[in-house]
């Protein structure tokens, strides 16, 4: 069996029906070895649950650099070793606490503070809250705000069949809100989750204060869906109502973290480089088994179900586990800057961090010749009933890559429970089916290996 | 809004551009009414968690006729009722107990009895234990069963991308497993659970002696399939190792029940009926939320989507909750029976019991016309992700079904995660995710309109 695919590749070239049928049987093995042998299982069961957490700086992030690395040692690849790469150190310090205050009575509500917020005063911060649907309302609001707190509170929209286009519609609520907030005057910023269901999980994720003075920073935090829905019942019946929340989150000093790379050296041509990756750092809540505990170990698997097999690629294949996507994209920046001081000319791109569901497809950047080549492919996934191959962003930490003519894709599995658990304490290792995670990584072994087979189309010079 | 699918069905005639158009909006609609509006979640919430179990025969099961009829009755159809059926009565008695007795060291496995197992004499059973790959093994043995319990343990095959693939190729062990085995003159009969998953639930399920004559049948029960690994293990190395379960299940009277029946009065061939349904019943260990609590409720939630649009259907629309499709299919025979009996004409049949995950399309029992026909609507459904129509079985109470000139279509949902539940303690409501049961059944309002629209193909004499 380990010589099939040398020996099928070789053939290739001028044969296009026997191609066909050869890339048919090789994509038939790689699903097979993924269902019955494949390791990102057990290598996400000890990521999640003997490493747990790995926010940029942590612990747990350093140990998942070392574990990973220790894995990728032992599949007998051409190379493994670490990038350094200096990363943001935001911890959240004690868990926080949250109320609304109406007249005397509290109802405490489940908050989270957001990454790279300030803390509030140690005696938590007090102030009337007012209820927004947005950055553009806020405006329209402008120094009604002063001393205040903002809330916003645009739920994610359920009728979008994608939910990420639902997240992509909201987020910036979360990511930009306390800054706006502050620019007119507030004194705190609390943001519904993101989250489509309705439960008492806070939901994390990154904030930045852009260009604001460090001495305008206002503290900021998540609510829960049910949280953001009682409040907002409460403002309606009292607008007077007040708001306490306390948090102790601070950003201490850079530190020093890495990616870890493991490679395929080509064989035809190894100055071309096809990337497969995910990232190691998690939010802090929980284990990141779906963001992006799945992604690291499905690129990890691609690389052995491969070298497993003997595959010697015509590009050289190198998997990329990137640190700190969530709060800084640290990793994926300082990849192509060591990429782009060795000359190094990426072709295609591969990225899996939407979670460990089943695998629908691949959202693609490309022109459109290139697209419509992957297009072409779909008789080839429908087996495996992948079928969904769109135009779209492919990812944030292969987004850094800047070569020429590039091909990027990022794995879309189903969606729909995604945002569940998306930077929520409940993203554990108990949430990922087995069959799922290893048809995802089956899915990315294919299109790589396509894509390495008949290579990709460059732009002609006009 | 409520006018607007009654407008657009009396336009359709003649105008098939224009059909379509209306056919994408009116799809449209669905999805929007199931993502934001839905009731099949909250009756699936009811039925599991404040019923529960409903196993033919039982309390639950009874309380779950009643409420799905109040339930309908609010919906302002044309008809809601019951229809009497005689249902077996099972019950499993105490919790069961085993183990493996290697020596003097017994070491338990978690087991249930199988739907229409005898019981174990009060005090238990223990033999020598042989483990089979199947039936077939099974026969090559012939006498040397005999005395012995008959272990059937061939796993299902994790290479199968549609699950139910590989529980078609083994559930035979499970469902005629003992009747086999006391043929040849063993005393019981333990068979692997049917999961592709390796955790400790045991997995109930039908079985049946056949024409056994009574004094010849045996005991037989499911072994989680960590049991299964850890038995199969044990006998490696100890082949005259002994087995003990002891379990109380009995088969009572026949009772009196119910399949619950809502119809929406066809306007143009009210002779001509359409069947949506799922199956009330469920087996005993959890409250069946995906086997087939969400069949049920996304059936409901078909007919009150159809009706809160006013819907006015060409054809007779019929709900039809089934009773006892688990071990009988009492509920889907009597159906049929009452059909005949009124010399009704059924044209089309839809059934959901594959449990409440993202759909990805439908089983469809047609001739190659009707099935060309379906095939055609796949450009409609794939905004929705829904991309699989292949031929294949719809449903066992919709199999009952047998008017001259009837399509049959079963909702297929991912799999993947199918059998992790299916028959165990552990399909609860928290295995549900509200928008993939949701998408469900837009998917199945969808195609049932499209049916209803546009009919099906009458085969020609010849």
């Amino acid at each position: 069996m380990k010589k099939t695919i040398l020996i099928t590749a070789l053939v290739l070239s001028g044969l296009t029906s026997f191609a066909q049928s050869n890339e048919e049987k090789n994509i038939k093995l790689f699903y097979k070895k993924a269902l019955t042998e494949a390791k990102c299982y057990s290598w996400l069961e000890y990521l999640s649950n003997d490493i747990g957490s790995r926010l940029s700086g942590s612990k747990g992030a350093e140990e998942g650099v070392q574990y990973t690395k220790r894995q990728l040692e032992t599949l007998g690849l051409d190379k493994v070793y670490l990038q350094e790469v200096m990363v943001p150190h935001w911890v959240r310090g004690e868990k926080e606490t949250a109320y609304i205050l109406d007249g005397k009575v509290k109802t405490n509500v489940p908050i989270c503070a957001l990454g790279g917020s300030i803390a509030t005063a140690k005696t938590g911060l007090t102030a009337e809250i007012v209820e927004v649907q947005g950055i553009e309302e806020l405006k329209t609001l402008g120094s009604k705000v002063k001393g205040k707190i903002v809330f916003f509170n645009r739920p994610m929209n359920p009728e979008n069949i994608e939910t990420f286009v639902s997240y992509g519609a909201c987020v910036d609520q979360r990511f930009a809100g306390a800054k706006e907030a502050a620019k007119l005057g507030a004194v705190g910023s609390i943001v519904r989750s993101m989250n489509l269901r309705l439960d008492d999980f806070p939901h994390a994720g990154a904030q930045s204060y852009g260009d604001l003075p460090k001495e305008e920073y206002i503290p900021t935090a998540a609510v829960s869906t049910n949280g953001a829905e009682l409040l907002s019942k409460s403002l309606k019946a009292n607008p007077a109502l007040k708001f306490y929340f306390k948090q102790s989150c601070e950003t201490l000093p850079d530190v020093l973290s890495h990616n870890v790379i493991g490679e395929l050296t080509g064989t035809v041509n190894p100055q071309n480089i096809m990337v497969v990756g995910g990232h190691l750092d998690s939010w802090d809540l929980a284990d990141g088994s779906h963001d992006d505990g799945a992604g690291v170990v499905q690129s990890m698997e691609v690389i052995r179900i491969l070298k497993n097999l003997n595959y010697k690629p015509k590009n050289t294949i190198r998997v990329v586990l990137f640190m700190n996507e969530e709060n800084g994209g640290k990793g994926g920046a300082k990849y192509e800057e060591v990429s782009k001081q060795n000359n190094e000319n990426h072709i295609f791109a591969l990225e899996s961090d939407s979670g460990g569901f089943s695998p629908r497809g691949f959202s693609i950047e490309a022109d459109d010749t290139n697209y419509k080549k992957i297009k072409d492919y779909t008789p080839l996934f429908e087996p495996y009933l992948v079928h969904s191959f769109t135009i779209g962003h492919a990812g944030s930490d292969i987004g850094h890559l800047t070569s020429k003519a590039i091909v990027k894709a990022g794995l879309k599995p189903d969606s729909q429970r995604y945002f569940d658990y998306h930077h929520a304490a409940n993203d554990k290792f108990d949430a990922i089916n087995k069959r799922e995670l290893e048809l995802g990584a089956a899915t990315m072994t294919s299109l790589l290996y396509l894509m390495d087979q008949n290579g990709i189309v460059l732009p002609t010079a006009n």
